[in-house]
C-alpha cells in the first residue's frame, strides 16, 4: 500500500454520490463506470491532471509573486523536492481517481548544469513515476519538453536565430519523447510557446517556418525510429508569450503541416482558452480539426471572456462543455487523446483543498456535459435537422457538380436553361438552440 | 474629349504640388512619375478605386439609413442610373488620375429578373466601361461577383446547403470572370462573404469545405479554359457578415488551398482591416503570404483599433502604411496585384468633395509610406540586422540540420559531446524601432 | 374577441407543458403563475417584446439586404402598413402571453413630412395600441424616441453641432414621453445611439457633454411637469453606431449623471450585449448599477463572444442568465423595470414561426435562470460565504476606519504598535463555482 | 563629481544631434532647450524614468523567468543591492538627461520583516536619493506604494475583505506619501492594481467601493495635514492583474470620485496602454479627463494592438503620440504632471544599451509628436474647423436652450412654429485627417 503525504487533509478517493449530494468532496456527476453510448464514462473522458499548473506554478502573476508557498518549492536539495512533489502529485491523482496525468520535463525535475544532467534528472524522476504508475494504475496521457521557460529559449526553440538553440531543443525533445515512450505515454505534445516573433524588424519569417518544419519532421522520424505508437500532437495558440505564434489556430497549423508534408502524421491538441484567444469558439476548433482530419486531444479549461490572456481556468459552464463534447462525439470520440486539465486554481485559492475541489468540480462539469452531449447524439434530432438541410446535395446533378463532373460552362448552361431561381429556406437557428436547451 | 458630369465641383486631375502645398485638392506626396527604386511611383502602387464603396454604398449603417442621396441612386430606369453612375465613376478616376478600378457585378449594373438578364445588364455596362477605359487610360485591377447581398445567398454561395445556389453562384462567377477577362482585368477576386456559418447547429462543416474546394477548382479550370492570364485571388476575412468565415486569414486560406490542391494556382488579396479583425497586423499577413508563396494583391484601408467590425476607413497612418509597403517590397513588389482602396468615406462625409479628398489623402499617405519603405530598402540596415541575427545558420552543421542531414540522435550526440550551452543575444527590438523611426 | 391575422400559423397562446415536453410551441419552464420567492414568475421576469427587432427590422446586415419580406413592409399606404404591423405585433404578444412590449416612435408609425405630422402618426398608432392594450391586457414597459436612424441625426441628437437638431430631438422626445405617459408606460428610455463621436478632429467633447447634460435635465423636468410616474432610464452602450458613445457603460454613465446632478433622478437600462461590448460581464454591470443605486431595467439578449458588434441574439445560456438574475434578485428585483427582449432572430430565420420560437425559447431560458437564481437565494450558502469573508469588518476598529473615525496617522500607529502582519486567506473561487453548478 | 558605475558602456549624457544624425546614442529630435509654443521642450514633456520597469523587473513573463541577470538582483545583502541599483538608476537619468523619475516603495528598497522595517528601508534609500537628486538635478515626478505584489494584497489593499490589510496598506501609503513629500515630489499616485475582483461569487462590490472611497479620502486628508502641495493622482486601468478593476477608465473613475466627494481633489494619471485595454484611444482618455476637469499626468507607453494584456512598450508611432500631445496642449499642458515612461524593454533586449536606446528613441518620438502637435496648435486650422462646426450654438436661442432657459414645451412649440427641418452637413472627417497628415 502506498503511503500518502499529509499535504491534503483527506487522502481517500472521492466517491460518486449523485446530483443530490451536498458533500463538496464527492462527485455529483462523474461516475466513472457508468455506461454512456456504450462506453464507460472514464473511457470517454480520459481525464488527465497537468503537472505544471497544479504542482509547479507558485501562484504568481505579472504583478505579484508566489502565493501558494508549497512545501516542495522551498529547500536546497532540488531532487528531494522533486520527489516530494511527485508524492503529492500521485496523492492528487489517487484522490481524484483520474486515469491519466501529463507533464513537461522541467515540471518534474530540476534543470542541471548541463543538458545531460537535466536529462538525467528527468529520467530519475521518470523511474519513480514508473513505479508509482504501476501501483496506482494511473497512466501518462502525454509528455512534452519545456522549450520556453529558460532564457536560452527567449527567441524560440526550433525557430531560434541561433542553430545551437535549435540543436539544444532537439536534444531535449529526444529525451522527453523517449521517456514518454518508456512510460507508455499515449501521445507526445509539442507546444511552441516561443515559436513565433515579437517584431518583424528582427525576424526572417520564412526561414523560421522552414526551421520549424524540419524540426517537426525530425520528431516524427524519431518517433518511428524508436517505435513510439502514440500520436504526435501540436497545440495551437495564437500568441502569449510571443506577440505572434506560428501555431495560431487549427486552420493555420493544418496549412503548416501541409507545407511540411506532415498532415497525415501529426494531429492537434486543442485548448479551449487558446481557441478563445484566436477568436474562435472551442467547438469550432474541434469541428475544424475533425473536418481536416487532424483532431487528436484536448486541453480542457476556459478563458475569461473579458480578459485577453490565457487565464487557464477550470471549466465551469456545462452548456459550453456539452457543445465541445458533442463535437468530439461527432468526430468519433478520443482514440489516443483525452481531456487534460490545463487549468490552474486562481492564485487566491491557496488551500490544498482548492486543488482537489477545482478538479472535482470540473470533472463533474465535463461529466454532465458528456451526458448532455450523449442525449443529443441519442436523440438524433440535431443531426437529422442538418442532414435535411443538405438533402439537396444527394441528387445526381449535385453530386456531379461536387464530384468534378461539371464545369462552370455546364452549370451556367443548366442555370439558364432551367431558369434556376433558388429560394432561401429558414436556417432555424433559434429552433435548434431551443432543441439544444431541451437536452439539459 | 470626354464630357464630365457636374457631380464634382472640379473635374481636372489633381496635380502634384509637393509637401509644402496647402491646397487640399492636390497631391503633396503622390508624384506618379517619380522614380523610386528604379520604378515609377504609379507602377509601384498601382492604385485602384473600388466601385462599391464610392458609388454604390448609400451611407447606411446598422442603425441608420442613407445619408449620401447620390443622384444615381434615385429613379426608375435602373440601367440609366447605372450609366449615370459609370459617368461619375470615371470622372473620379480622371480627377484622381488613378491607373485602375475594381468592381462587383452588382455594383455596376442592376439585378434582372433572371440571372441571364442580370448577366446581360453587367455586359451592357461592361461595354460602356470598355469604351471609357480606352479613352481614359484606366484599367481594371480586378472584377468579382457579389455572392452575398441577395437573399438567395443568405446561407452562403459555394457553401450553401442548397446545390441550386451553388449552381447559381457558379454561373454568376462564370459571367464576371469572362467580363473581367474581356476587359483585360489583371486579376479576378473571390471574397467569400457568406462562405462560413452562423451556428454549428445547422452546419456540416466538412461538407461545406468540400463544396468550397470544388467551386474554387472549377473557377481555376475555367480561367485556363478561356485563357485568362490574370491571377485568381482569394480575400481572407475572419468574420462579418457571418459569425465564422472559412477564409479566416492567410494561414487558414493557405491550408484550404493545400486541401484543394490549389496552393500553386491561387494567390491572396489581403485587406488591412481584415487582418485587424483576424488578430493580426497587416504587415504580418503580407509577410506570411509572401513566406507561403501566395502573396497577390492588397485592399488598402484601415480599421478602427477600438471597433470590432469592418470600418473600411481610408488609411491615415504613414508609419503603419510604410510597414506594410516594406513587406511588399521585400516580397518583390506587385506583379498583377495592386492597392485597391476598399475604403469608404464616413457616412457623415456627404459632400462629393469628401470622396475626392479621401482618396487623395490616402494616396498621399501611401506615397509617403512608399518613400519611407524605399529608404528602408536602400539603406539596408534593417535587412543587415536580420541577416546578422541568423548568420549562425550559414554554418555547415546548421545547414545539415536544416537540410535533413541530421536526426535527433545525431544532434543529441553532438549537444552532449560539445556540452552545448547556447547563450541568448539581445533581440535589439527598440534599437531597430529607432532605426525605423529614422527613415521617417 | 380579437380577430387574429394569418401571419402566424397558430394564434393560441403557448401553454406551459413542463420540462419533459417535446412540443416546440410550448413552454417547458416558463410557468407564469408559479410562485418563486413569494412572487409570480411573470411578476419577477416582466417580459417585454421589442417592436423594432421583431416587426421593423427587415433582416438586412452590412453586406446584404432584406431577407424577411414581411407583408407589412411593402406597400404604398404607410399608415395602413403600420396598422397591419400592429395587428401582427399584438398577435405575437398574445401567442407568447407576455405582459409587456416596448417601442421607438419610428417603429410604430411612419415619418411624416414634418415633425408635427410624424408626431401625429405616432399618436394615431398609439390610439390603436390603447385599444388593443385594453383588450389584450398587455402593458407598455417603455417607450423611446428614435434619434439615430434619420440622416438629420447622423452627427448626434442632443450632442449635435447644430442646435436645430438638438431642438428637433427635444420636440420628438416630448411627444414620445407624453405618449408613453398616456399609454401608462412603466418607464421611458433614452438610448443615445449617436451621442458620441467618430473622430476628435471634428468634435468638442466638453461642449457635447454639456449639451447632453442639459437635454437630460429637460427630459426629467418634463417628466415631473406632466406627472409621469415611470422611471427615466439611460441605456449604456460603448460604441456602434458611433466609434465612441458617451454612455459607455454603467460606471461612465453614473459619472455623467453626477456631473448633470441627476444621479438620484435617472436609472439605467442595461443590455447584456452592450455590457459585452464594453468589456464587462452582464452580471458585473447589474451589480455595479445596484451598488451605485441606479439599477433600473434590462434588455435581455446575448452577444457573440467572438464578434465585435451588437449581435442582439436571444439568450440561450441558462447558467449565464442565472448569474444575471441572481444579481437582480440581490438588488431586490425589478420595480418599474423588466426584461425586454432586445433580440432579433438571425436574418436566416425567415419563417414567422422563428419569431415565436425564438421568444419562447428565450423565455424558457430566463425562467430556468430564475429558478436557478432563486435556489441560490433560498439556499443562502453563497451569501453566507461572502459575509463570512468580510466578517472582520464588523469589528469596532474596522468600522471606525470605514466610518471616518481614523486617519492615516492613527492607523499607521496601530499597525506599528500591533506589529500587524495580515495573512491571506483562500478566495475559494473554485469551491464557490462548484456550489453554483450544484444549483443547476 | 559623481562617479559612474560601469553598467552602461558610456556614461556621458546623450546629445542632441538633429534629424540627420545616424548616431544611435544621440537625440535626433529631443532638444531640451528648444522653445516650442513659448516653453522649453523639456518643460513641455517633463519626462520621467520609471524605476520598476527599468531597474526592478528581471525580464520574466508568464511563461519564462529572468532574462536580464542584472548584477543588482543577485546577492545576499539586499540593502547593498538596493544602493547599487540606485547608482545605476541615476546613471541612466544622467545619460538620458531627464528631469524626473518615479518609483514604488518596493522598487527602491527591500521588504523588511515588519512594515516598520520596510518603511525604514524605504527611508534609507530615499536619503540616498535626496543626495543624488541634489547633485544630479533630477526631480521626483511621483512616488507610489506597491500594494499588489506581496501575497498579503492578493485580494486587494483598500478593498480587501480583511480590514487588517486595509490598515496595513494605509500605513504603507502614509510612509510613501511622506517620503514623496520630503523628496519634493510633484505628485503622488495611487494605482489600484488589485482593487477589483476575480469573481462576484466571493465579492461584496458595494462594500468594496465604500472601502475604496474612505481610503482615498484618508489619503487626501493626510496630504493636507502634512502640507503636500503635489497632486493626488489615480491611475485608471480596466483589468490585469484582477479580472475587473474598479478604476476601469476615466469615465468610471470620475464617477467614483463624485461618489466619494473627491472630484475636485483628485486628478488622473492616464496610461496609453491602459486606455487601449479599456477599449479607448489614448487621446480619448486625455480629452475625456480634460472635459471632466481631472486631467493630471500621463504614463507614456504603448500596447500591442493585437495583444490583450499590458505590454508596456516604449512608444514608437509619432502620429499617435502627436494626437495624444495635441489633446494635452488643448488642455493647457502639464502643471504638476509629466510623461512617465511606464515602459519596459522587451525581455529579449538584454543588453544595458537597450535600456538607453529604448528611452532615447521614445523621447525622440515624443519630441517629434510635440513638434507636430505644436504645428497643429499654431496653424489653428483644426481648431477653426471645430469652432465653425458648432457655430450655430453661439446664437441666442441656442444659448438659452443650453443655459436652462428653455423647456421641452418651449422648444417643441418653436420647432412646430418654425417647421424646423435641420439638414445635415458633412463631418469632413477625411479632409481633417488630411490636414493632420500635413503637419507631419
Amino acid at each position: 500500500m502506498t503511503t500518502r503525504t499529509s499535504f491534503f487533509r483527506h487522502s481517500e478517493p472521492l466517491r460518486y454520490e449523485g446530483p443530490q449530494s451536498r458533500e463538496p468532496f464527492a462527485y455529483r456527476w462523474y461516475d466513472k463506470d457508468r455506461m454512456v453510448l456504450g462506453k464507460r464514462m472514464e473511457d470517454h473522458l480520459r481525464f488527465a491532471v497537468a503537472y505544471w499548473h497544479s504542482f509547479t506554478w507558485p501562484g504568481g502573476d505579472p504583478f505579484g509573486g508566489e502565493t501558494f508557498l508549497r512545501p516542495w518549492m522551498h529547500g536546497d536539495d532540488e531532487m528531494a523536492l522533486a520527489r516530494a512533489k511527485a508524492d503529492v502529485a500521485f496523492d492528487l491523482f489517487h484522490i481524484l481517481d483520474v486515469p491519466f496525468f501529463a507533464f513537461h520535463d522541467r515540471d518534474i525535475a530540476p534543470e542541471g548544469r548541463t543538458l545531460a544532467q537535466s536529462n538525467a534528472n528527468v529520467r530519475a524522476i521518470a523511474d519513480i513515476f514508473a513505479g508509482k504508475m504501476e501501483t496506482e494504475k494511473v497512466r501518462l496521457l502525454w509528455g512534452t519538453a519545456n522549450l520556453f521557460s529558460n532564457r536560452r529559449f527567449m527567441a524560440g526553440a526550433a525557430t531560434n536565430p541561433d542553430p545551437d538553440v535549435f540543436a539544444y531543443a532537439a536534444a531535449q525533445v529526444k529525451n522527453v519523447l523517449e521517456v514518454t515512450h518508456e512510460l507508455g505515454g499515449a501521445n507526445y505534445v509539442l507546444w511552441g510557446g516561443r515559436e513565433g516573433y515579437e517584431t518583424l524588424f528582427n525576424t526572417d519569417l520564412k526561414r523560421e517556418l522552414d526551421q520549424m518544419g524540419r524540426f517537426l519532421n525530425m520528431v516524427v522520424e524519431h518517433k518511428h525510429k524508436i517505435g513510439f505508437k502514440g500520436t504526435i500532437l501540436i497545440e495551437p495558440k495564437p500568441q502569449e508569450p510571443t506577440k505572434h505564434q506560428y501555431d495560431f489556430d487549427v486552420g493555420t497549423v493544418y496549412g503548416l503541416l501541409c507545407r511540411a508534408g506532415l498532415e497525415k502524421e501529426v494531429k492537434l491538441n486543442l485548448e479551449a482558452n487558446h481557441a478563445t484567444l484566436a477568436g474562435h469558439s472551442f467547438e469550432h476548433e474541434i469541428a475544424m480539426a475533425a473536418a481536416l482530419g487532424v483532431f487528436g486531444s484536448i486541453d480542457i479549461n476556459k478563458g475569461d471572456a473579458q480578459s485577453g490572456w490565457d487565464t487557464d481556468q477550470f471549466p465551469t459552464n456545462i452548456e459550453d462543455t456539452a457543445l465541445a463534447i458533442y463535437e468530439i462525439l461527432k468526430a468519433g470520440g478520443f482514440t489516443t487523446g483525452g481531456m487534460n486539465f490545463d487549468a490552474k486554481v486562481r492564485r487566491q485559492s491557496i488551500d490544498p483543498e482548492d486543488l482537489v475541489l477545482a478538479h472535482a468540480g470540473a470533472m463533474d462539469v465535463c461529466a454532465r456535459g458528456l451526458l448532455m452531449a450523449a442525449k443529443m447524439v441519442e436523440d438524433g434530432a440535431l443531426k437529422a435537422a442538418v442532414e435535411e438541410r443538405y438533402a439537396g446535395w444527394d441528387g445526381a446533378e449535385a453530386q456531379a457538380m461536387l464530384g468534378g463532373g461539371r464545369s462552370l460552362d455546364d452549370i451556367a448552361a443548366r442555370v439558364e436553361a432551367e431558369g434556376l431561381d433558388p429560394q432561401p429556406r429558414s436556417g432555424r437557428q433559434e429552433r435548434l438552440e431551443n432543441l439544444f436547451a431541451s437536452y439539459f
